[in-house]
């Protein structure tokens, strides 16, 4: 690192108190995508960016872009950034840490006197959660893209009922924009973005290592709401021969699709696989044989073969256990969501920026922002920060030395770029 | 039969009729133990025994005695009987047709004009439904027989939160004849208790013969509140080796009891085991491995071997699973019941009776009142009659035809036994 260069981690450490003073709910963190807790959250942040002298915009969609100029403003620019807000009772740094990890990074630069060969954009993206409020991907990034089909404006939020669409013009932003398929961010005039983010897994924490580079972003496929189907049955009187239980063969299916998972890791596929739920229905209880049971099944890999292999099993294990239990599958809806690898020089950028600092090379779990710049064919990174606890709970946690580190590499990285 | 011998079974086809209309719930039928159902049932089945002559008297815990006197008032008496509670939502057969039953036998004695050697009682049982409102078993018999511990006269009903103390003062008895550890019934003033229930499994209506004779009532160790404790965590972010997901560990010890269950009929045991419910708790949702799951286990047999040698393979496969998948078992409290053989002597001579009815030897898969006569020491039998539909549930159904088999082995035999 440059002598005088380092980035501001007591700004981004004030920020993460504020944040959290803000949107604690008495639980945990609530900041609604596109309502009161991510307004908070964009408001506080962009005061924050204008005390340095950033220039502060909101896009059409409602993500701030906090803009520190570079010396050739027609160069395609950098962009350094993650989402603010969060799940409902969820943690302070899921989101939060790329934006200021950005904010921290730029700082440093502007304070350091460095001026840019390009712009340098520290991005607060809108509605990462979908799990949460809207059942969609990436509505604030692919907005900003002209990626967002005009038809997900109309989906609902799954706490208010209003539309993604109503959502926007309520917090002063235009729909329309999306409608029109209308764009601010292409691989025309985005040169990188990186996005800091903590892994909300546990494998930096056990491996003792700080900072994550992220090979690629897992793609999906999933089952959410499949069902089986049997016969009810007292439980006392119908011999094993004459039985259809659900329950049963629900919980053989899923001990036969973990195995073939572990099968197909031993093979060298890297991926997860999980009954996120997997219940006998509401009506079964004592001296019943279970004629109905339900489960959400979640199949992610970086690598999409590795998914459809263990899709080929599902298929082929499905219709055994059918006729061996006497009962039916209702799969449901299959739903997901396309992998995105991560840039291969921006990753050897990473790595040579992080020195001093371990790093583990590392697919995500989860989906991030990042997969939507991917997608629109945009070199994108991530640092992955070690944390505790996992997150989307109100004991995620995150050591600070460990952002601090992170924001080293970032840091680094952006001035062997632009200085 | 003699000529002029016949149950009449016009009689209970009638009072079936009469009590489906008084407790239709709307959608199937409820009759509240100790509360306003079978309150209903016992004075719609006192009246009709009243107008056959029969002498009726209510004991001090509300079971209702519908007696054909004899012409030895001192011989100990024969006591056909069953149920009329149901539970929530249940079927209008469970119970009522062993009541029925002896009414129509003993209503057809009465019409051919004989007198029996002794005394001959219809017993209509109270609370037999134990797993819907009183959490014990058999109250009502047990509470006759003087075996019901004066401590569960504190056991609060599942749906109203009342004592069946409380209860039984509310329907008019009193609870200080249990307290005080009194009876009305014993193996010195009882020869035999013989009952007739409905299946209430496939059995006979798969091997198409109308009337089973029940060989005995199956004991039973339980695990009504289960639980696994695993570690709650992101599905995409954590890795197979980082796991310790409930569900799947849940999932494997169900398939793992079920396929040991599996070897041990193979081997010659009889019995049932049932996961009745298979759950992951209320938290989980997409996204997560399920940290914690529960489950209800009810493991069943005639013989109580055969539910401990499962009970031991249960035992050695816990710590494997908790070992493999980083969980740990709590399997709360076991609670269960003591087997009930039913009389030799009563079995061949109900096999007598059937004549031209084909019968079917088979073991009884639920509790039933006769095992609480068979524990006090009196000979106990049960006759089963063919029904479809299982039972518990509004679709519970069973031909009339198949009860008047089974009343003519009854009143055949009971001929026999007291003419």
């Amino acid at each position: 690192m440059r002598p005088n260069l380092a980035p501001d981690t007591g700004l981004a450490a004030r920020l993460f108190d504020d944040l959290r003073a803000r949107s604690f709910d008495g639980v945990g963190i609530t900041r609604e995508a596109y309502g009161p807790g991510e307004r908070m959250a964009h408001a506080l942040v962009r005061e924050a960016a204008e005390a340095l002298g950033l220039d502060c915009t909101a896009d059409p969609v409602g993500n701030l872009h906090m803009v520190l100029s570079g010396s050739d403003p027609a160069a395609p620019r950098i962009v350094l950034g993650s989402h603010l807000d969060s799940v409902p009772q969820g943690g302070n740094f899921d989101g939060a840490v790329g934006v200021l990890a950005g904010l921290a990074a730029v700082a440093g630069l502007k304070a350091a006197g460095i001026v840019p060969r390009c712009d340098v954009a520290v991005m607060a993206i809108r509605a990462e959660e979908a799990g949460a409020w809207f059942p969609t991907s990436y509505p604030g990034s692919r907005g900003a893209l002209g990626r967002l089909p005009a038809g997900e404006l109309a989906i609902r939020n799954m706490v208010t009922g209003r539309t993604l669409a109503e959502h926007m013009v309520e917090e002063g932003f235009d729909p329309g924009f999306v409608a029109r398929g209308e764009r601010v961010l292409s691989a025309e005039n985005v040169a990188a973005f990186v996005e800091v983010h903590i892994e909300q897994g546990p494998v930096l924490d056990a491996e003792a290592i700080p900072v994550g580079i992220v090979t690629g972003i897992p793609g999906s496929r999933r089952h959410r709401a499949g069902r089986v189907h049997g016969q009810w049955n007292h439980s006392g009187g119908t011999p094993r021969r004459y039985r259809a239980d659900a329950a049963i063969a629900l919980a053989e299916f899923a001990v036969a699709l973990d195995d073939a998972w572990g099968r197909l890791e031993a093979e060298g596929h890297k991926m997860v696989c999980t009954f996120c739920t997997l219940a006998t229905s509401a009506e079964a209880g004592f001296t019943k044989i279970a004629g109905e049971a339900g489960f959400m099944l979640d199949i992610r890999s970086v690598d999409p073969r590795s998914v459809d292999a263990l899709f080929e099993d599902m298929h082929r294990l499905v219709p055994l256990i059918e006729s061996r239990r006497g009962v039916r599958f209702d799969m449901g809806p299959e739903t997901g969501s396309i992998a995105a690898p991560m840039d291969a020089g921006l990753r050897a950028g990473l790595r040579a920026a992080a020195q001093d600092v371990p790093v583990l090379e590392m697919a995500s779990g989860g989906g991030h922002d990042a997969a939507a710049f991917a997608a629109a064919g945009i070199p994108a990174a991530m640092l992955f920060v070690r944390n505790q606890n996992g997150s989307h709970n109100p004991a995620e946690a995150m050591r600070m030395e460990d952002f601090d580190a992170a924001c080293r590499v970032l840091t680094r990285w952006l001035v062997e770029r632009v200085a």
